[in-house]
């Protein structure tokens, strides 16, 4: 188990007021999976998606495993479940196969409540002790943080799932991005020079945002606001979808493979006529001034290049963000791409532990995420925020932004 | 749609009590379905199963389609239902993939259970019509055998769906072969010669049982029990699955890349001892006396050469239950493995329209299997009806009983 | 090692002229090879294909094996090909995996050359033995009929090879199938009754041939010619293979799956006119009078199904072969797929041994072919011969004719 | 077709002395193909693979397409050829399917060998013109690079294919490591601060080593010689391919599914004895002092982690190398995998046309290999040299290099 300085959270717990966030973060969870039937609970549409009856019981798990199961006295809901709900943790040992997670109709969605109860009655008091460790404050400050991301999960699974019916259910009454982009984006110019990126040792980040280090950035602009579907229309509308030149040799070849011509969700009338997109409130007509949303990082790229200009690096996009402040940069209702392979920071180093598989062996064939998107939970994100998927994920809420050299 | 004719109902429609056989079969499925929560009801746990939903709504969704369809008046109770729940009728249109069946958490097992009252309903009322047409009759008569079909389906699909939870959740209190075989097989001798086969033209049979046939049985006996557990262990004791001279070639490579080394549901201890089994009360000890089953026909060929006999023809199979009758054969407990391909019988012809689809188009790479199983309804299965799997299917209730030349 | 009686090869040794019988098959298979490089005879273009150069070395390792390999004195050409060229006698020991047999480049094409002389030296000193042992005489004719059957197989496969390379290479100057029919089919009538089936003891057959035995026939009658090009076209021409009612279910996946709309190796002109088919001479029109072949079993059976008729089961081919001889059935041009799984005749039994793995463990998933193609050498075939292939295979010189009940 | 500037080749053509080196560089790969059989040049053991028939075609249709493509009066050897022989040029239109460059017996390998003195032919009559034009020039450099690149894989993609032989040939009679590593690796430092990396625009290099721009380095250290044998076996009987916690979490995803427990090529011999290693000399024991090589991303990650140090980023491995020149650095002998993802430099920019897709479009899932290796020709590798593979591609002469921070 990972020490509160190898996982850099030095400041002080007894401010932090931790069991009214707990709290917080653990109602939000119910709140998301609320509209849901155990049926809609049950199910896991593809490998990469979890039920969210198992979003429900891996966050509760988290905290089980990581913070309670060094408690004396403390009794664990039912010894199975630390096979049933571990994720990817080799350290703590074998685990139900991911693919599998679809499977578990027992324990039922009102028995994972149960145990989410169970736990919370045992956290609340942990939380309420004086002398709370600083490390366990901090696995609990982790924890946290991990169950915002499973909220996010949460919403763009079931999304998928929902996809996948001929009925077209609605989750909810409204769609995911209520705000549209207003006008065309503007430029920010970034001059060359070296500038300092990732997380300082205050506050909370996670790992992977670790160490703050320099970096020469060459002088660049980037656009003040993510690409809409009105721009990426006109991408499709010039053949974008038929033309290899634009595209990565990789995104070429599953562009044909998988017989991609409009981003995850679109699909187009029967009579030939304009696009629906499915929402979370069901389908619809796209809305033009939205962000694009649900690209693979070969489309993000494939439609910079048709533009002539290119994805930002991680970098020039923490670097602008920096100048301009997030608000301004129309970030957080999409996920941007970014041209940056998700590699540790130098200097990086996973803790030693369970804990350590955090972040750290994930570093390879991934590209990184900056922003946040209209299902990250709010407060989650932050500007050196690293999210990361494989270059052909759609099924978050993933756009892009422009950049070029000057 | 078939004429009576076609489907060889011939018998008197008026004396056939319909409403209350109708009344009956529908609340078999239901209780059968009764243990399954929600969560149980979603869940396909291989593309050869069905969710226990889906068996209850297709079922439903038959009766609606080839009955009440052409009934004037009749309101579908979800117009969308006849895409969700048609399985393989090409004529009656479009449908949900087969492999994604479980991906529809919408409409919702409640849901189902009214879809099923409303049709009951509609159903009813037509089955107390003075002026039922035969050939409506007829339909009935398949639907309610259609759905005993299902029943056992049901079963046998949501025992494969709890054996993957490694919590092994009962379905019942009782295993599900509660009386044992009793001493050893003796032989039933048949002397060659001509025989017939088949169903003939009075009560209900399926079209693949039709039409009642001459064929030549060379002598032979045949066993007047099944194989047992205890039977097989021998041969698995003897490195059975270890000899590739017992095995067909496709058997010899499945067992190879599958690594077959028992019957479906058997696992070791961890401490390398005895073989434990997986059954609709949990898991638990072998019992020698036990039928074995779940086996496939590969694994029933190969233990059958290893003792230096062979499995029965299905014609074999007809006649020896014609003398003995069926319950001196010792069946009923697991349906039987036969050397029979699955193919049309002299004469055989499919019905025109959507219901000839029923058993034809399946007449191709599968094996027939005689007798019935724990999972087959009461009343459902006789001496010439006709089971039909691949070879490589271990899912179902299925064992063998061994012939010899004479 | 099996003995003359398992293997039923009953006749008088003396008398066979085994020596030129041999020199004339093996002669033969070098013929067949001569057309081709060192290259083409190196490649294995799918998996059920071999590479020339390996049924050239695989039919001299049977003759090593089984009729040299108990020879005191001789000295195997290099021990190692009794891995290499072992094709799945598991008896025998391991062997090199079957998809992988393209990738031995050594030994080169002309060693294979040698390694024949070298047995075939050998051989002819065994062959003029006054005192050859009856069970080794049998083993000599085995690996004779054998060898016809790779000289079949070694013309298939580089017709499949060469039909892959854009450039549509010819292995010779004139195409496959010489002489075309004349006129329609005819009917002959069977009446119905007990036929014997299969061959007598007397003279040379495969194992799977026999016994010989009673089989009821029903009445029907069989056209007295194959389906010609012209009778398919019309197929085609009424969207056969986009009908659903015609087809087995697992054809109808075949087809969807593989985009089936033409027999294999027909391909459509660039200007969407009429259909070109690759011969063994190259690519030219399609001929109408030709018979029509390169069918899977589920064309044939569609095909028939359109027509209103069937395929005649293997029986009632060889009755009406038997009541017409093959040649005024217009037999020899293709073999016809019936609609007979390839099962164990009653009373069938595997020999002991190695050779007992020649065709009884294939009696699996396949259906039987009658008659004889362009490819199989002269007088190899017989009215109770038994050809046999998965369903789905096409590669092979695989018609049809029309059968129905009367 | 790229102009001069866009290729960066800037240099005088006038002085280049091409058609001596086009001369030499040709004959290299002849040499090289020289102890190759018809059938071994034939031969496309794995998609990843070609035959070395194919790349002796393939350098020579680089030529003939993009450099006397646009000569007047040109003659070519066989219109067919510019189909066959396209790479993965999408811009010069279909090509034939890469993973089928196995299916192509015709043309025959000494075709192919007048095809290359075709081309030889008219290169030289070029090559000696007076006004031979700058841009022309410069595609004849990069035609010649191009070939190097291919010699190297004509090595790599026979060893692979010899080493399914289980005659285990030999390609040559001396090992390809000659020279083994003498003692122990030192460490070199670079205290951090701005490095320029990249390619100057003197001389020729590959689009993707340009421009050169600045780069900060953080102060590390970074061994003088490559990780041998010897200190990989420590690593293996440490347990390293069954300790998760050392793997990337793809790395660990592919040890288990493929089964890797040593480099490619390695074999524990049947007594359970020491590892034997397939060379193109054949096979024989591992030698300690060689450099390791075959790894895989993952494995050479993997090695670096059980270590406690991590592999070097492509900069700092440039930046060594620059200070202390290649030949201290003991490079030369296995590419060394970095830590670096294959992405453009900063202002990087595909040449427009074909030529553009050379590198660009394979800036996604690859790292990035630094130094060269036994099967580079002489003088084509440079300090600023980019080559890169897929993080699971073991077939390259691929090992490592240890880097930690200070």
């Amino acid at each position: 188990m990972s020490s509160p300085s190898t996982l850099n959270l030095s400041f002080d717990t007894a401010s932090r007021g931790l069991l009214p966030r707990y709290r917080a973060v653990r109602a939000e969870t119910e709140a998301r999976a609320a509209p849901l039937s155990p049926e809609d609970q049950q199910i896991q549409s593809m490998p990469d998606c979890s039920p969210a009856k198992w979003h429900r019981a891996h966050t509760t798990w988290f905290f089980e495993t990581f913070v309670l199961g060094a408690e004396p006295g403390y009794q664990p809901f039912d010894p199975a479940f630390c096979y049933l709900f571990n994720s990817y943790y080799e350290a703590v040992g074998a685990r139900h196969p991911r693919p599998a997670r679809g499977m578990l109709t027992r324990p039922s969605a009102e028995t994972v409540g149960r145990y989410r109860a169970h736990v919370d009655a045992a956290m609340a008091v942990l939380l309420q002790r004086d002398d709370l460790p600083g490390a366990l404050a901090d696995l609990v400050e982790l924890g946290l943080h991990h169950e915002q991301q499973h909220q996010e999960l949460l919403l763009t699974d079931i999304k998928h799932a929902f996809s996948l019916n001929p009925l077209k259910p609605a989750y909810r009454d409204t769609p995911e991005l209520a705000a549209a982009l207003s006008g065309r984006a503007a430029w920010v110019e970034l001059p060359s020079g070296i500038y300092e990126a990732g997380a300082t040792e205050d506050g909370f980040a996670f790992d992977n945002e670790r160490p703050r280090h320099r970096h020469y950035v060459h002088s660049c602009r980037i656009a003040t606001q993510p690409v809409t579907c009105k721009d990426y229309l006109e991408f499709m509308a010039a053949d974008g979808y038929r033309r290899a030149e634009f595209w990565l040799s990789d995104g070429w070849a599953t562009v044909q493979r998988e017989g991609w011509e409009a981003p995850l969700y679109w699909t187009r009338c029967e009579d030939g006529g304009d696009w629906q997109v499915f929402r979370l409130n069901g389908e619809g007509a796209v809305n033009p001034a939205d962000p694009v949303q649900h690209l693979s990082h070969y489309e993000a790229s494939a439609y910079a290049a048709w533009r002539g200009r290119r994805l930002p690096t991680e970098f020039e996009w923490e670097v602008a963000a920096g100048m301009l402040g997030i608000d301004k940069m129309g970030a957080g209702s999409v996920w941007e791409w970014t041209s940056s392979a998700y590699l540790p920071y130098p200097g990086f180093r996973t803790a030693p532990g369970a804990v350590g598989e955090y972040n750290g062996k994930f570093m390879s064939g991934q590209m990184v995420l900056r922003g946040g998107s209209w299902a990250t939970p709010k407060g989650h994100s932050r500007a050196t925020y690293r999210n990361f998927f494989p270059p052909a994920a759609r099924w978050q809420a993933t756009g892009l932004r422009l950049a070029e050299d000057m």
